[in-house]
């Protein structure tokens, strides 16, 4: 034989999720008439990224709208950050979050300039953040930064005028991850784009996790206040005391989302239509897993079309026994984030002009 | 002065080796009429390469008449990987390996996807490689990757649904480390491209190593095999008492080529038309260099013309005196791995149209 | 609101410095009245960049001079580095020299190839640097290196044909950052380009560092002896014995420039127009923060138009008290680093022709 057995998927096409629910974005352009909000992505040019409360439920919708045309769609032709060079600064460990935004980067034909290791190389020489935030004014033209501490992104800001993406800080936000989340939302049940979903088709949303120390969880808390049309209740389920945090209180309060408490998931678990679930906590000055005592797999009760999701890596509170289910939207949930980042990168780059048809 | 004094080579091509033997890829074209097994390199597309046993002889020559076409020409123009991006993912420490994979994609004005460290990174938040492989699905085309663990392979493409090239599995397989051998040989006796060479023509390869447990010296084991009517004679040279290991006893058996096990070095040396060298191998779960017992240095009683191969980086197994001999096959050998990776990435994205004259 | 309320500046130009004295590069070039002696440049083509004394006063103008064009105008449509692949190989940590080079080479459209970490990686198999400059000989078209070792230069280049640009050797040399020291320098007065300023218009430097120790530093005094027509005297503030160095001594005695040698930084300092200030020096085998007991601050008595430069990243020596005042030079210096870097490997690789104008 010349070659080997195993057939591949065809290689014209970006892939999607390999096992679990299967989300299309043309069904959500489809609801959508194929209007993409362009206004709303005009106001990102130029704006840092740095916490879900710049956003507003209008922008994540054109921000999903854009991700969906992008993924639809070879950029290729487009180039749409043709000369632009964007600086991925990760000061704390992460293989997801770095490759899908350098990922994106190359395939808008923009160019990347990666420190994966940058807690190693810039304490060596004892280089502050301001002075390093002054250092990537002239090497690049947008900085994505993951940082262990909460407060890196006022440091590196000091000196620095490029627009910067958050990719986590500490305890802190993590905006571009509940970005994500919510186009696979989106995609999933389009009609939740609507400022007003009609009541029965609006979702028990499920958060197992402690937003107050979980920057993922905290973030797509924060996004799903905005959806008070399309989000009907949602429960957190948590073994903390305050598991909110208190920069959560106020957007609680004002969003007229009924939000409850819990620590018992087995109860909780067969009333929800997404449960979201994540264990990687964030507790005085390092990280803890505190997965092992809620845990969902196959024989959690779920509701028969409940999704699970996740933002990955996960450990053992998401059993691998739902891959090949469909609860599993947690696949298509990650496959989606190379196209969430573009869409963010082209915005803030004001680059919108070449992408052809928005 | 107004510049250095070191006058460097031009650089309008490709260095080639700076010192020992020079093999002409022109000398294979030539021999082949300028005729590439195009039908051959077409069933590659969208294939993982994963075992040098996917391949037969005929792929080899083919994927070797590409790596010299590549090599003698400036495919700048053609630009065949365009829009394409390689994920060079590394579990395991590699300079040469991981750098002339990322070369050959950028020569081709592809794009890479770097995880130089993805041991430290993955591990960091206790990621499996199944779902590392599902996110690779929308990070890139193509996924290289080298991991210390043999069923690493498996493990990944769970869920990986593109096309996987094997860099490197522990002790299991090598597979384009030994297309770059053969490359060199091709090179050095284009005859040897002959499905039967005349009989004084053919050579004796002697290999210093252990198949069974070193996966470079396997895969080239396993490809010498396919090339009877060009290898006279195989002689492996090891102290270990079974030095073949398990998967190669079936296509020893098959193969017509005669094959001797010994392991006294001093008194096969001067039979040998070909002398492959390597010294570390892979031993239950670390790496151990095997490199000092057997020694290969201007003393040992080569032949005149007899050549000495290493797939690199070298220990004290092989003496830096033969570097100036034409006995040195090795620098040609390491200088063809950037082509040889050229034309398999070229062929397995399916990008054989977009380089002249194929 | 459906964005961040922190505008930044605009996207269409580098970002210059944030803080401290701008300085213009139209000014350097309106001076020399736009004209770039490119034949200086031209005889860059194909030259390893190893140590200052490879230059000449005219050289340096002149990569200056194409610095500030290259600082003034979008190079993306002419690409002049287009095809071609530069190698970082870091053996010592660096984010800044690294990332500028990187940056530099993306921003001419060239590609890079990084090894971030070189030491572990060539370490971990024992490979020499011998060894690696051959493999790098057919993966790109120039090295550019930093190695803690002095002689690693030699090394490399036993076998490696292409171009290599030191990148900090030890406690050898830095060239390139000595021409970004030079270009900050001519860019703040551009008449300091005159092979004979008028007496008045002559600069005092002061260096509080030790030449001998420290490669920056020494670099740096290197080129300034060749600007005798602009450099009235230079004050070397240290505390060790000997601060020059050995390979100093001759070209110090060559020049016309007064060189004086103090540890008195508190009677020197209201002297200087320009105070040049490192701390990190190389002693023995590893690095040694020697900044202690000089520091440079706003309670330092400096002349009103005196400026301060420091190679960075700092530590103590130079406090940040400064960073808002018009005696930050080093905010503008660490800003032309891209720049000189781009002018640099655009001679190197001989493609002067690519950027029009010159």
């Amino acid at each position: 034989m010349t070659a080997a057995s195993h057939p591949e998927k065809p290689l014209t096409n970006y892939a999607t999720n390999s096992k679990g629910l299967s989300v299309k974005p043309s069904d959500l352009l489809d609801f959508c008439n194929h209007q993409i909000d362009r206004e709303a992505l005009a106001a990102l040019a130029g704006q840092s990224i740095l916490n879900p409360r710049q956003f507003d439920r209008r922008t994540v919708v054109a921000l999903s709208q854009l991700a969906a045309l992008l993924e639809l769609r070879n950029v290729e032709i487009d180039k749409p950050l043709d000369g632009k060079i964007a600086i991925t600064a990760f000061f704390e460990a992460s293989t997801r979050t770095r490759l899908s935004f350098e990922s994106a980067v190359l395939r808008l034909d923009g160019k990347v300039l990666s420190v994966p290791d940058g807690q190693v190389t810039g304490i060596a020489k004892g280089e502050s953040l301001a002075d390093i935030g002054e250092m990537f004014n002239t090497y690049g033209d947008v900085v994505i930064m993951r940082h262990p501490d909460t407060n890196s992104i006022d440091e590196i800001r000091k000196n620095l005028q490029r627009p910067l993406i958050n990719a986590g800080n500490g305890s802190g936000h993590h905006p571009t991850q509940a970005l994500i989340d919510w186009y696979a939302l989106l995609k999933w049940r389009p009609e939740l784009v609507s400022p007003d979903c009609p009541e029965d088709r609006r979702i028990h949303l499920g958060i197992i996790g402690t937003p107050g120390s979980m920057r993922a969880v905290k973030s797509f808390l924060r996004i799903s206040l905005m959806f008070a049309g399309a989000v009907r209740k949602i429960t957190l389920i948590s073994e903390m005391a305050d598991p909110v945090g208190l920069d959560l209180t106020e957007p609680i309060e004002q969003s007229p989302i009924e939000l409850e408490i819990t620590n018992d998931v087995q109860e909780v678990i067969p009333e929800l239509d997404v449960a979201y679930v994540n264990s990687i906590a964030f507790l005085g000055d390092s990280y803890r897993n505190l997965g092992s005592r809620y845990k969902i797999d196959c024989n959690s009760r779920l509701k028969p079309h409940a999704v699970v999701m996740h933002p990955l890596a996960r450990n053992k509170e998401l059993s691998t026994d739902l891959d090949d289910t469909i609860h599993n939207l947690y696949f298509a949930q990650a496959a989606g984030a190379v196209f969430v980042r573009q869409a963010l990168l082209t915005a803030v780059l004001d680059r919108l002009d070449r992408v052809s048809g928005i």
